[in-house]
């Protein structure tokens, strides 16, 4: 099956998009992938200020690389360098009803949302979203695309306008199938979402210090005082990470924590030893091919190249079909 | 002054069409002109059947190149053929308010006009009409765009994007000016509005037999009935083409209309040998461009690398001004 995921460069990768990492190197061993930077839809809402978004894509392709994506395997690219995209969305455009993207439940929830941040994004571009989203699944006729549950309306619009192209000139594109990843939803250290905008992260860069650091901040159980006190697992954010980091120890750190017999500080400790672990490749990884400057370019190069190969076969049929 | 002009390959050129062009005939001999095919937005009013724009499209350049615009002096292209205007108009898009296109006064009228002929194209691309204009527009940073009065909202929204561009990147694009145009209304010979929905227009290909054709089926003064009567000329369709094609003559011809001097036959052969004498040397140009199949196509192919050229490079500024 050929498979296409990405992501947005809006910010440094962080412990949350580690398990979308993970979902990604377990496809990468099985199917045919193109994982792409999304800078197109990183301007949805960087657009007042795009200057970071370079940064990031590197960054970001660099901690791809260091969790064991391989581009001998997969095509790993960057969406503004394959212009097939802008191309099959503007003729995506003219026969997709205004009425299918409005109605995507996505869309007036994430306006709400940024508009209680301060930003407005109600611009043509942020409507348009879901259907840039359906070029670049399309444009590589992929089968299948790793989402989250909230996504699945775009991956059913993705098979409409599939549909309506199909019907309207030929049939070239595949009809998409949404693949349900069993990604961990990671807290942040505050207990909330993990998210840039709530300051409240652990990134995938963390040194060893900063790790423990953070971990410290962690917000546990209010109600215990003293060491002895008996705590409340279930309240308390550091477990929640012992649940997903070492599930095979959470029953015994639960027990202990509820009849006293371990204290936050020591708790704290061990779970900032096991993040550390699980880190430790990574950031080895990070620092050879950051090591390398060239590589990531030849990376993102050779990846340009394939990417545009099959893309720009994909929109020779599309031209063919409308007779362009 | 860089002007940029362009039409629809959505069927056959007539008369209509040709007060466009000698406009642009104008333009060309003190200009740099770009003049291009809208392909793609052909495609907001003809998605379901696209297969004849291409058909029109040659059609239509021929009858530019017979009418006189000149592939030495300006230049001539296709606009799918560069595709910088589908990139420039995805970026614009992430900066444009809906607003701004919601509001352009030219959209619910043509959403309703289309409807009550049984199209709907309430779609996403059509409502960014006026986006991929400007795009089309600032890619050759032009500065001037000759318009009939409606389309000077769609000048006044490319003006606010290039302001806005400007503002939030760097200042790459200049403000352009809609040159409002003396082009004259030629009716369609039944005194409508000249439009092939109406299948009321004379075509700029008619042969001198199908002029005649065409201006016997003219609408008259319908109160007329013998020769000698005296006839109305402002309600006469035939009347109004001698006022647009032979000004000189026209106080004449109506002198003699009403005093019933002159027969509606004659006054129409009178017409007809005006018009034939208008687009005989179209004509034979015409026929003297199709003779050499190859030159249509070499006159679009650099055209193409010329507009690539100048677009491509805007692109660049803007991916730099972005940091993309
Ligand atoms: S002992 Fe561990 S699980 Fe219990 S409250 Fe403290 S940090 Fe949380
Ligand atoms: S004579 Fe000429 S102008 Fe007068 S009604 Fe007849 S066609 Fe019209």
């Amino acid at each position: 099956m050929r498979i296409l995921s990405g992501m947005r460069p809006t910010g440094y990768l962080h412990l949350g998009h580690l398990c979308v990492l993970e979902n990604w190197l377990e496809l990468q061993k099985e199917h045919e992938c193109f994982f792409f930077v999304a800078d197109w839809h990183a301007l949805t809402t960087e657009y007042e200020n795009p200057r970071s978004i370079k940064e990031y894509t590197y960054a970001m392709v660099a901690d791809w690389l260091a969790v064991g994506l391989d581009p001998e395997k997969s095509v790993i690219f960057v969406q503004s360098q394959v212009p097939a995209h802008a191309e099959l969305h503007l003729i995506f455009s003219m026969f997709t009803p205004l009425s299918w993207l409005e109605r995507v439940p996505t869309y007036k929830d994430q306006v709400r949302k940024l508009k209680a941040l301060g930003k407005d994004i109600t611009t043509y571009g942020f409507l348009g979203y879901p259907l840039l989203q359906a070029a670049d699944i399309l444009i590589y006729l992929a089968e299948g695309v790793p989402v989250g549950e909230d996504q699945l309306p775009h991956i059913e619009l993705c098979r409409e306008i599939a549909r309506r192209f199909n019907y309207l000139y030929a049939p070239i594109f595949p009809e998409p199938q949404g693949i349900l990843a069993e990604v961990k939803l990671v807290p942040g250290i505050d207990g909330q979402k993990m998210s840039k905008s709530y300051r409240n992260v652990i990134p995938l860069t963390a040194s060893t210090e900063e790790l423990a650091e953070l971990v410290n901040r962690m917000v546990t159980d209010p109600a215990r005082i003293h060491k002895h006190d008996p705590g409340h697992p279930e309240v308390c954010t550091v477990f929640q990470y012992h649940r997903i980091y070492q599930p095979e120890r959470a029953k015994d750190i639960e027990t202990a924590c509820r009849r006293g017999e371990i204290g936050c500080v020591a708790c704290k400790k061990d779970l900032a030893a096991v993040l550390d672990r699980r880190l430790a490749p990574i950031r080895e990884k990070r620092a050879e091919i950051l090591a390398r400057p060239d590589y990531l370019r030849e990376v993102l190069e050779e990846g340009k190249e394939k990417a545009r190969a099959v893309a720009n076969a994909t929109l020779a049929r599309v031209r063919e079909a409308l007779n362009l």
